[in-house]
């Protein structure tokens, strides 16, 4: 494998570079082809590297910025004033090609915004999307999107996020015609907004889309789609939903038994048991999976939960090591070429 | 406690008089002061009360319907050629004063668009919504409103929802100053859909409704509101992904350890622990709280999932006589007239 640098926005998300760090450190650890270019303030950032082996911080670069884009800040707002920022200097270093992707937890909004800005869309994209890949039932996995780039899409945008979904699935998940289906309220022709419906009229006359048809919200876990496409906002809603239950049924699974009165060994093989049950729904855990990928844009950018732990936050770095790899952007672009209509 | 009578659709739903009839035999053995119209093909609901005793069938009159609407028909053609079919003749039994309530399985739209043209919505509200109750993690229960009655909504549906709901909570969850809040991909003030930003404006503005902003969808059973108020799309994908991920949560439990080697003791023990857990998480099983209650009428309608067992279609059908009990409507009306500005 060959050298390969990420970005990282070391002062982005709810806990910022406490997490970012070390969750850098642990990757660099993990991957020794590895380079970061952790952005953000030194004062804050070189403290928390005080106890690191120098073998790894000789992989590792500190990219001084003077701000940092506030969590809840006005997307529009903070990117007009994004410049010397940790997220527009991580974006950038991608642009001047001193980095292959950028990782950040910071405010979706502006990373969005910034990325569109200084990365620019492929040919043929509107907008560019958040994508996930989930786990299923099945043991495979499907891709979904948009997550929550666009708050809401026309049928267009739709159509060109299936084409995009379709393409990662071939690429990244290597499934062959992966099928791809409309998140709708029903499975009927009738039911549902209008603009999906007119995006499944489209799907339907694409012969390079594996088109199946609309799913709705209980199979999102059940593995009868390959590529699950929505609009933003119903994807953001829909996947933090998920990940709610899901961190209940484990926390749940963890505190049952807990201050009852029980025999000792009653008490131990319950919690045995209970261990082999949090490690079987271990791959449903959100932590395992977080990173969206944000796709349509000539670059590749990692956008991790806000309130990402270390653990979280290492896989986000990952998935975006695992991007730049796998040359996404690069089949993305090659693929649309040959689908979308020629705009000249 | 006086005597009720329902009208049930016995056709409506995926299985028809096979769940519906034992569910309504369940019923009437449940509530001795329950009384059943059960509307439908007497061909097929005869035979399946043969074995039952004549102490339930007493209180039980099939009163035939010629057709059934399918669910897959298109909502607006089923509704032009609704008459004489079991759906229809349940809500004119409630329309005639015969009965206090309707139960039906069937076709979500034509339910929500014969229910509205026979039981007239109530003055103020513009379109009826359809609402669940759902446990949460802190043992308590939250109204979720509109799961699907209406596909989109502007923003003063949704603040007419948020009055249902807050009527619900009080009335039925008791609940005193219930806490109303708008599910959305964010927490900040700038997130979201235009619609969902003017109703939160409106919503702020209303001293009789304890509003709190915005909720996402991983607070969807954190138990931090009591009312969360979404469009009839969003809230119908939403409702599903959580059932979906809480049915395989429970079936992965049901099967865990299966076809493993395994001492016979570790098994048993195993075996025992897993029915704790189930039983544990029972409470958010979807059987339980199956029933959705189509709100701002002037007459109750429940909505049960088409694919309901026995036991779920039997909660539905509770469900109508806890809310015809309980005096719902009269209530939502009573408090739409001291909230709502009058239209003369």
């Amino acid at each position: 494998m060959t050298r390969l640098t990420l970005a990282i926005d070391a002062m982005g998300g709810d806990y910022g570079p406490r997490v970012t760090v070390p969750a850098a450190m642990q990757a660099l650890d993990a991957h020794s082809q590895l380079h970061l270019l952790l952005v953000g303030d030194p004062g804050k950032i070189t403290p928390l590297l005080a106890t690191t082996d120098s073998a790894l911080t000789a992989r590792l670069q500190i990219i001084a910025a003077e701000s940092v884009i506030a969590s809840d800040a006005k997307p529009s707002l903070a990117i007009r004033h994004s410049r010397g920022s940790s997220m527009r200097i991580a974006l950038e270093l991608v642009k001047e090609g001193k980095a292959q992707a950028c990782v950040s937890a910071g405010n979706t909004g502006a990373l969005m915004g910034l990325a569109k800005l200084l990365l620019k869309p492929l040919d043929g994209i509107e907008r560019p999307a958040l994508m996930t890949v989930l786990p299923h039932q099945q043991k495979g996995k499907t891709v979904v999107l948009d997550l929550g780039a666009n708050v809401d899409s026309n049928a267009t945008m739709l159509v060109q996020f299936a084409i995009m979904g379709a393409v990662m699935a071939e690429e990244v998940l290597g499934i062959d015609k992966p099928r791809v289906a409309l998140l709708n309220i029903g499975q009927e022709e009738t039911k549902g907004l209008d603009t999906i419906r007119t995006a499944s009229a489209i799907l339907k006359t694409a012969p390079e889309i594996n088109y199946i048809g609309y799913v709705e919200g209980n199979d999102l876990l059940t593995g009868k789609t390959d590529v699950l496409v929505c609009d933003g906002f119903v994807g953001n809603v829909t996947l933090k939903t998920m990940e709610g239950v899901v961190r209940m049924f484990l926390s749940l699974l963890k505190s049952q038994g807990e201050g009852k009165k029980q025999a000792w060994w009653l008490k131990l093989l319950g919690r045995w048991i209970q261990k082999r049950l949090v490690r079987r729904f271990g791959h449903l855990n959100p932590d395992q999976y977080n990173g969206a990928c944000l796709l349509g844009l000539r670059g590749t950018v990692i956008k991790s939960h806000g309130a990402a732990n270390q653990y979280a936050f290492m896989a986000a770095i990952e998935q975006a090591e695992q991007t730049v790899r796998r040359q996404i952007p690069e089949r993305i672009a090659a693929r649309l070429e040959a689908v979308l209509p020629k705009s000249d």
